[in-house]
């Protein structure tokens, strides 16, 4: 009976902290709202990134210092971030960004107008797919391949990635550690859902694809930008990423050839990114869709270095032709895998076989 | 001068008050850690759903009164109810689940020994795809249709299924209610996480397809289970379901002709528990992939309904032999579409045109 009691009142006490809580948050959101007052009157941006990042990095070693779990003070310190961003921005004109399908979508209707159109926006190759892919792809269907198969995708083509993979780039990857997804997007996204959480901060080298962004922010996941520009031959400066990693900092993404600016990395400078990747504990997410449009230098790849943390992202839109056949791959450690094939399999089953 | 003076003090308050919570957060974690302590002595079980609901929905009165975001609140404590779980489970065996996959690799394996095995384990028709279908397919491949396409699919098989449904329920359709997916798995994924944000509850009739909960999980969207049995023949009881909801019930999934049970839905009920629905401003999120496996009654489907928060999943697979071929499809609001588009689009880019 005492201890019924004493069970009682701790819950009655984790309810008063709980109620104590939401009370501070109250206070949070009314000095929130009287900075934006002031910031407007100042003519000082909505949002300082700066401060955002101070102000985590403050509270993530409180939580370090109390002994509970950063990763939970993260996301809560996440949650009221974006609500102070959303509270301060109430009433302001909402920016309406132009993204790169309404340009897409523009040029098709160009084209229907009968106009000639040179298309940019969407990374379509001209090619179209091989002739045998289509034919064997026609048979597949036609013996009727089209039933439930692996969420990681079918046995025989990962082994025979495995095998091109291992020889193009003089390594060993096995087909344990690779993943089929419904293209390259989702490649990304199974790759991002795979290592980070919500709170965590990713690099990015802008220009970038702005996917990378996008999905990030899906998954309230905060993009730090680091720029390039054609000043400096689009090369990203490895200080100027070494600066920008905190404690919040899971990953880089790397994306060369670049989309959109065609870069491809010299060895030595992506050597330096991996080392720093490698120093920080990060992941490195490494998109290598257009490894096979380079017309000076052979690219280099995550795959010829070998770690644990550095994925490598591709897909067979850019290199055969494939967009619309809709496959994408991931070459990453045999865990992550795994865990990347638990969430194919819940969300798409697996991708058709033939 | 002063203004930005009065700036900075009131971003240290915001501080200050931030790294409060952070302490709360931190004696809130030593309490639960006593009461997993006081359970085990007690040999209570360690989850109890019921002080968890009083726990948020005391919070979530308590955002009301103070006039702050709600969602802030239950996200935020969903976070700590999921940290609390963590706590209190540290040093528990985990429990190992045998899934319906688990079965499904074994009979592959039985089979591969040439064992006869019937198989109930997985949904997969026995006719395969019809003969049209693959041949035209393998039309389309040959044709080379495998190119980007829309995020909502192509507008004719959209022009054509909002006619198709149109007719089946004697209502209508348009194609701009209509959203072409990879899979029946992805069209319950992009409905879940368009109706429903963090810290959200949706209740679920159980026996059920384990992709709801899991979904719901994977999104920290809390299942709650109303039960049925072979006894009253699984038919859920429409008083259960209303008092199984809360302030943070979001939603309902409806699964008719059902999987596991096969049961199909009298009109009377289904139109009862829609009500229910309304009644409470719910999503109902209903599963009719099935549509088609009844044997006797013509079950019922919220198409029958104009409602702009009904939404109606279905797919390809069941009723027409094509799992493997991998498309799913929602009919919803053109304004919840337009939404899923968003992440269609963001994810799978398409699905593809052939």
């Amino acid at each position: 009976m005492a201890k019924a009691e004493e069970l009682q009142g701790l819950r009655d006490e984790v309810e008063q902290v709980s109620l104590e809580i939401v009370r501070l948050l109250g206070k949070r959101m009314e000095l929130v709202a009287r900075i934006a007052d002031a910031k407007k009157k100042l003519g000082e941006p909505l949002v300082d990134f700066e401060v955002e990042r101070r102000v985590r990095s403050r509270l993530s070693d409180e939580a370090r210092k109390l002994g509970i779990s950063e990763e939970l003070v993260n996301k809560i310190t996440t949650l009221m971030l974006q609500e102070s961003v959303k509270l301060q921005e109430a009433g302001e004109k909402p920016k309406r960004q132009v993204s790169h399908f309404d340009i897409f979508r523009r040029a098709r209707e160009l084209e229907a107008e009968g106009k000639r159109v040179v298309r940019l926006e969407v990374g379509e190759p001209d090619l179209g797919a091989p002739g045998e892919v289509a034919g064997a792809t026609a048979e597949a269907v036609k013996q009727g391949r089209s039933r439930y198969s692996d969420a990681k995708g079918i046995a025989e083509l990962r082994k025979k990635l495995a095998e091109y993979l291992s020889n193009k780039y003089n390594t060993e990857v096995k087909a344990e550690n690779l993943i089929l997804t419904p293209g390259g997007r989702f490649a990304i996204y199974l790759t991002m859902r795979t290592t980070l959480n919500m709170g965590d901060e990713i690099i990015i080298i802008d220009p970038s694809w702005p996917m990378y962004k996008n999905c990030a922010e899906f998954l309230g996941v905060r993009p730090v930008v680091v720029n390039t520009s054609v000043e400096n031959g689009w090369l990203p400066n490895a200080d100027e990423v070494a600066e920008k990693i905190t404690q919040a900092t899971r990953a880089i993404v790397l994306n060369y050839p670049c989309n959109p600016t065609g870069k491809v990395i010299d060895r030595r400078t992506f050597r330096k990114l991996l080392d720093i990747a490698r120093e920080n504990n990060l992941y490195v997410i490494s998109d290598e869709v257009y490894a096979d449009y380079s017309f000076s230098e052979y690219p280099p790849s995550v795959l010829e270095y070998d770690d644990a943390n550095f994925i490598r992202v591709s897909s067979f839109s850019k290199s055969w032709g494939m967009t619309g056949y809709r496959v994408g791959y991931v070459t990453a450690s045999r865990e992550l895998v795994e865990r990347m094939a638990k969430i194919n399999g819940m969300l798409i089953t697996c991708v058709p076989e033939f």
